[in-house]
């Protein structure tokens, strides 16, 4: 990743980009000790479409290592601030693809705090807009 | 936003955090004219659920300017760095809650190129994980 110019990113930013990068990483090598390294111990996981929630990190590095089939991550993009991190993941199951997106917070040593887990589906577009939009 | 001490952030990333923002307050606002300022003249949209795709700002404030609804946004979290930005937004319709979630890039002026746009809908959990979540 290389920056324009006169700007200076954040070191924290650069940190929690980091660690977002290592943690799926570590996810796809099925590295647990690595992956659970990334969180903190009071971990909390959110996911706000089935309103389930995952506490500490023990608990949910099992929720990810038991995760049926042979799944492959593929990061899309990751965005990182002072504040937390964003990632856009791509997760292949055999033909089928998967989007995760998640919206992290840190803790004060750098590690996963909280996670907000998104999993968009495909869905039929609703009627009116077709003079607007095209499909891909 | 505050920022911790001894981190400065890219001018690039605050310009770009302060351009979404700018955009969710023109939609609420329904200032359109506002809103298309924010818009680079050849943006494309990508949903990627639906697939459909809207080329050109012009078409892409009459696609929110003809949303059906009377629509509501609460924006909950903005993400930018020196490549682009993430919004995730609360859309308030009557009483019923969508959840928009917005990757953005941007053109050497600043305005927003490209975005690509998750509504992630509820759904039920799948069966096998009761033991490591709770419901909230």
């Amino acid at each position: 990743m290389s920056y324009p110019t006169g700007t200076v990113p954040g070191m924290t930013s650069n940190s929690y980009h980091a660690t977002v990068e290592r943690l799926w990483a570590a996810a796809e090598a099925r590295d647990w000790a690595a992956y659970a390294d990334c969180f903190a111990e009071d971990f909390v996981c959110e996911m706000p479409q089935t309103r389930e929630r995952v506490f500490g990190r023990d608990r949910w590095v099992r929720f990810n290592s038991e995760y049926p089939g042979d799944w492959h991550v593929d990061v899309q993009r990751i965005v990182a601030d002072d504040d937390g991190a964003v990632s856009w993941a791509h997760v292949h199951i055999g033909d089928h693809l998967e989007t995760g997106i998640s919206f992290f917070t840190f803790d004060d040593a750098g590690r996963v705090a909280t996670l907000k887990d998104f999993w968009p589906e495909p869905y039929e577009p609703p009627a009116g807009r077709e003079h607007l939009v095209e499909r891909y």
